[in-house]
């Protein structure tokens, strides 16, 4: 165990791109070594990175309170118990947890979002990307607020993404027609040929509106949405009657430093009957043993790709978070700080 | 029975502020004075207006077909039979049905929305107002879409308007504290006074986003929103978590000769899990006795105010739709073409 907790502080709240600059690299002293019983010191193994970061460097409130200027940025990771007064996470263990930019932290089962132990077989990457919060979004995003339906046709944007790509892929299992918007042939390459998507628009290269109208000619049934924006307006010209958007996310949108309009179109949602939700996977992690059953048979059935992006080194953790933003990531976008011993 | 049928025809698709410009009065023959069998001659003795009309006329694939040149304008009324070769529809019975604006229409019970018998007791008037679509469309888009709960707060926008009103007027009986917005002091003293509204906000005079920081300082609820615009992003800002925003119509845009953006706010819909859902009363039309049956112990009850806003003469038809635009209807906008013989 080493003398110093490294820790990246938020020190400035971003107006515009998040960036380096908005965080301060402190080598603290290690936390407090006298844990309180049920208490464990864990040390950070693997970062996950999500786009919903963003929101929470936001002063505004919202379904987490916002990171504290000072405190450690708030991140999702895997880490290893190096001292433990609870036996039901003794010393060695792998959990995942809240465990923040920093290379210690305390582990506290009271906590609202408590350390949980690694399941047997499930490697960090694995815990934080195929079976990581955003495959549970994926899940009961889909599959509770989207409804779909066997033969109808969903839309899923930023479909590459970790979040996006296990949604097609779960539609697909679900039997719909699957269609996806991604940024690059790469990208779009992957969604066709290894996760079986019936449809691809690279909004790179192709005009999305052209494409819809090609690749949905009964209209879409349920869109998924990760992007908001003009992404989010087209796809309404597009929604069949009845249809749903569930709205996930709105990574188009996170670093305008000015609200930017919304969609002009809103009052198809009338005409055609459409609902559009909102949903964050917080609500559903008392539910999460259900989504995890089903992602463990697909996933040992080989019935879901998943891609993970892992770059290491403490220091380029907020850089690393930019590669979100710039679409650089290619899967689930992950950062290595040590090994498990 | 006149030997002539007037008519307004839709001369020209309205781009902006729709207007008598756009319609052409003309003197035709009476309908096919053969019936077949089934059928019913039928004299236009009431017109109802709403605001729904304006999407009527735009030439976009929508809920109902819209009005072709040259074709009278589609509209609700109240009429007589003249003729029939109906059993169940006999001369002299009032009927309620899209009699459009014309004088003399046909009424087939095969068609879409066939001509219906008005219940005993229940005036021309009160058959477009109180038991109007209008109130249909409050009822079922309130209790169906919106889902109010006891002790909930509910906003409703166009509060003083033929919809509206009852929307927030069914609320108040379900326990909910119920807030409008509409415009003008006299409309919001109706609300408070008559209507027995928790607390009106005048849109004319006051700013909306103070008024609701004040009045809904627990978050919104439930938000009916017949207005749009700005009125729907301000709104958002006040929604509580899991609220419901029921799209019913966007009064404020219908005239607008270009798209105008929509709220730039909508990731609020994400953080707040909010559940924005348009609807239309065409599709409640089979559960419409369900309504009706509440309507009337309501009315009859004296716990539901309404007002009725009747103007007169055939020419008069096209600018008595704009009073709904500009607002100057005072309850649900009629126009009287004769009286029941």
């Amino acid at each position: 165990m080493g003398e110093t907790n490294r820790q990246w502080l938020l020190q400035q709240r971003p107006v515009g791109m998040i960036g380096p600059e908005h965080f301060e690299l402190r080598a603290g002293p290690l936390p407090e070594p006298d844990l309180d019983a049920g208490q464990v010191l864990v040390k950070t193994l693997m970062l996950g990175f999500d786009p919903a970061m963003r929101g929470w460097v936001e002063d505004v409130r919202s379904y987490l309170p916002p990171v504290e200027l000072g405190a450690p940025m708030r991140a999702s990771g895997i880490g290893q118990i190096v001292a433990s007064r609870n036996p039901e996470l003794p010393e060695g263990a792998l959990v995942q947890g809240l465990l923040n930019w920093q290379e210690y932290s305390i582990g506290d089962p009271k906590s609202e979002i408590p350390p949980r132990v690694l399941p047997e077989g499930v490697t960090p990457s694995m815990a934080l990307s195929v079976f990581g919060t955003t495959s549970l979004t994926a899940y009961f995003g889909l599959l509770d607020v989207g409804q779909p339906q066997q033969g109808e046709t969903v839309l899923v944007s930023g479909a590459a993404g970790a979040t996006g790509s296990v949604v097609a892929q779960i539609a697909r299992l679900k039997g719909c027609r699957v269609i996806g918007i991604a940024g690059g042939s790469e990208k779009c390459q992957w969604l066709q040929e290894k996760c079986g998507l019936d449809g691809v628009i690279d909004y790179k290269s192709e005009n999305i509106d052209a494409r819809l109208a090609e690749l949905c000619p009964q209209g879409i049934n349920v869109f998924f949405d990760n992007v908001g924006g003009e992404t989010l307006e087209t796809a309404i010209n597009h929604m069949a009657d009845f249809g749903r958007i569930v709205l996930c996310g709105a990574i188009s949108q996170y670093n305008e430093a000015t609200p930017q309009p919304g969609p002009s179109n809103l009052m198809l949602l009338v005409a055609r009957r459409i609902r559009m939700q909102g949903f964050i996977v917080l609500d559903y992690l008392d539910r999460a043993d259900e989504a995890f059953a089903d992602l463990a048979t697909w996933v040992m059935a080989g019935d879901i790709a998943w891609r993970e992006d892992i770059q290491s080194g403490f220091e380029n953790i907020p850089a690393t978070l930019q590669r979100l933003f710039d679409g650089r990531n290619q899967g689930k976008q992950l950062l290595q700080l040590a090994d498990p011993e």
